[in-house]
């Protein structure tokens, strides 16, 4: 298992008129928190890869609203992954507000694909040599 | 059961670097369905039942990302009430592109919300009237 | 001269907090309208311009915000050309809202620029001979 | 004169096809250095006046782009105000990349308004009291 926290705070453009975050913007928050996790993970960048021809693409995702989030907040989220990622990788979330209070969780399936066939394909082996250790 | 078809045309700012829609665009892909499938099914619209002080705030959200949307395609969004509105609206979306593919599929759970108590409620009563015929 | 009317819905995540439109919804705001402008135009889509090697990246925005938009109302977006385009493409905006008023205007400046060698360069010549027309 | 510099890390769903930071974001990115910034100056928060019944609209803002913004850069963005504020607070902007490279130029005019007569008043005395010495 491998966990990371992130931070970030709540930019005004992502409230709306009810005066809480839409929630399109969990989507970004995940993503941010996730590339934080992968980077920390991995020992590499997401964009060295995606510059190695290998993209990261989502199949899936589920999020649950339980608080409303205020701007300039300063959220934390935790981006756990629980298994050893394969073709696939699949990252839970937990965002907590400043009282530490649990107001959104979420799940992502991504997939890796090679930028030219297009096709899914393993980790990049840089990748998966730092990862391992986490999932022994 | 009450089914609604809305269009929308991709715009440039909602494609990423992979040259494809970015995932967090079909939340509001799907509110922006829903919105008018509220109108077509309650004959009211959204924002004089919000001006009347009830909310609808989204409680769980679910994306299937089947294939990409690519720029100024105009996808055909399927809104889908399967079952009766109660203090929460079950909408189910399909996402076709202009070969009539389906390129995503959603779900999301909204709760009617009185704008004072802050406390979940009954929808509107004129909501209601004009709702119950699709589900008799 | 060239003048081209673009209708847009103002989304529920397009507000803020304020209970308004965000400002920095204008730039997607003029975006659309331009493309639809350059489309009525030139007889050219964007996008197959963009595949066939040539970029339009913007150079420069202004924007003067008179009166707020509001969720849901329907804004008429006319975009002036007033010049043959060289190298550069300058757009002016016009935004009204349902009562006619004027709420925001803007002009971009833009650029046509080579896909391969990112320099600046003409504008395609099956753009030229269409758009000539509306400059003499 | 008070100048700021703020942090902002370059997000995925923020470039778009052509492979960079679309032209929308930097209305935000100013957004958040002015924010720190009014903060720094007046020792204030922003949300803090809003919750005293003072909003800022926005009325006018003009952007150069000089150079693109990369997925994942660092970017420097130095908010200036050169003049003592009065019903209108100016903000001169630029923005750097990590090379040290000035990539965008921006000037936004805001207007202190008063929450219940929507009518344009003076800043909050704590506000002014705080930032008079930087303009004496």
């Amino acid at each position: 298992m491998f966990v990371y926290k992130s931070k970030i705070r709540v930019r005004y453009v992502e409230t709306d008129q009810m005066g809480v975050v839409h929630h399109s913007n969990y989507a970004q928050y995940y993503e941010l928190a996730r590339t934080e996790c992968f980077e920390a993970c991995s020992g590499m960048s997401y964009e060295s890869m995606e510059a190695d021809g290998v993209m990261l693409p989502i199949l899936e995702m589920h999020s649950k609203f339980l608080k409303p989030a205020l701007y300039n907040q300063v959220l934390t989220i935790k981006s756990i992954v629980r298994e050893l990622p394969t073709v696939r990788l699949n990252v839970d979330y937990e965002i907590y507000n400043e009282a530490e209070e649990l107001i959104n969780t979420g799940r992502t399936t991504l997939v890796f694909v090679n930028k030219s066939t297009k096709r899914p394909c393993a980790p990049p082996e840089r990748f998966m040599q730092n990862v391992r250790q986490y999932f022994e």
